[in-house]
């Protein structure tokens, strides 16, 4: 099993959809090996095929990409591991899948994306910058410009995930599951692209992400910080 | 199997709470009956037992209250038919019924309370006017003010719904589950409360309202509108 995952400059990996499947990968106990690709090296990953993105997993033979096909991949490729997914929770997880889209991924790009900028291989720099600037239509710097101000409205916005940790120690409850991965992965985004602090100490939030950093031997405590 | 729900000046439920569980009985295919109860009269459902809340459900014997109890107690009670709830969803449907507070009932809340303490039994206004204004520590009157101006939050707050419902008719799959009825609930507080239109009508979150209105032979649609 090899996973494609999105190296800086440091060679820290940030892509919080990479997050996503790492961490999945952990919790079904898949040994897998990481290749390392910048941006500029996403269409060499397999030359000639069908555009790739960020995660893809290699695997007997075949590529799977997109988080949300990957997980389903593991889950039916490997039975006997721990599920992420079930038919069940499937609907409402991918509710949840979008509603960290729209409270975190949202804000945050707005908080770090210039920083996340800075620390790109030299090499990836104008294509980031010149992408996400036509995406959002405005300059990297006004984008990430005033977040200070925009902190206590991302803050508020986590009051469901708040509310949800104060029953029990994940958001999938006495144990970790795959929403807890989506939400997390959005934060080692920030976490490993920018020092701009997101979480109050006291909020239980922080102390749900100092768990999800902890799991599978720290795996995500591991990679660098910014 | 007794259902207890608060009714207005004109019968008609309104209670957020008490159509979740409605939703669900009609769901496990359930007969049930419905008390009605103005808020003055709670107290007398089981005079000298602990204080009820609306809903609260009557069966064998037992009372059962809080919509997230009942539930369970169904599930447990009636295995043999359709679950709202398992193990594996059951934490991000908490998740998502924390979503609906935040995202519905506040915003919706501060769209519709005058409105509905306007259509209340006479009975009931000294105890919602006075309960809710010390909540809110503010009047009924300026609770309500300028809820035009907010329509544009709340309808922006629904994008991780209308994202979900663009892979599938309901938040749930393909059929209707428990996580709809949180949220559709929260819609039939304000329709039957208020004529203030919280959707817009080709939004996809519309058609999908329209969809759980028809639900068990249009019980939802039944209920007399404002």
């Amino acid at each position: 099993m090899i996973l494609y995952d999105l190296v800086n400059a440091k060679r820290v990996h940030f892509s919080p959809n990479s997050w996503r499947v790492r961490l999945a990968l952990l919790h079904k106990g898949l040994p897998f090996e990481v290749k390392d690709v910048l941006f500029t090296g996403i269409a060499d990953i397999r030359p000639g095929g069908d555009k790739l993105t960020i995660p893809t997993i290699a695997h007997a033979g075949r590529f799977v990409t997109d988080s949300w096909a990957i997980v389903q991949y593991l889950d039916t490729t490997f039975p006997d591991t721990p599920r992420l997914l079930t038919p069940e929770s499937m609907p409402v997880v991918k509710f949840f899948q979008y509603w960290v889209q729209t409270a975190l991924h949202g804000p945050i790009a707005r908080m770090v994306l210039l920083d996340l900028y800075e620390g790109l291989d030299p090499a990836d720099q104008p294509y980031f910058r010149s992408s996400r600037e036509k995406s959002y239509q405005t300059t990297l710097e006004a984008l990430q410009a005033g977040r200070e101000d925009r902190l206590e409205a991302l803050r508020r916005g986590l009051q469901p995930l708040r509310l949800a940790l104060a029953h029990h120690p994940y958001v999938a409850g006495e144990q970790p599951g795959y929403a807890d991965y989506l939400a997390f992965a959005a934060f080692m985004w920030a976490r490993v692209s920018s020092r701009f602090e997101l979480l109050a100490d006291d909020d239980p939030v922080h102390a749900w992400r100092e768990r999800c950093l902890d799991l599978y031997g720290g795996a995500a405590r591991r990679e660098p910080v910014a």
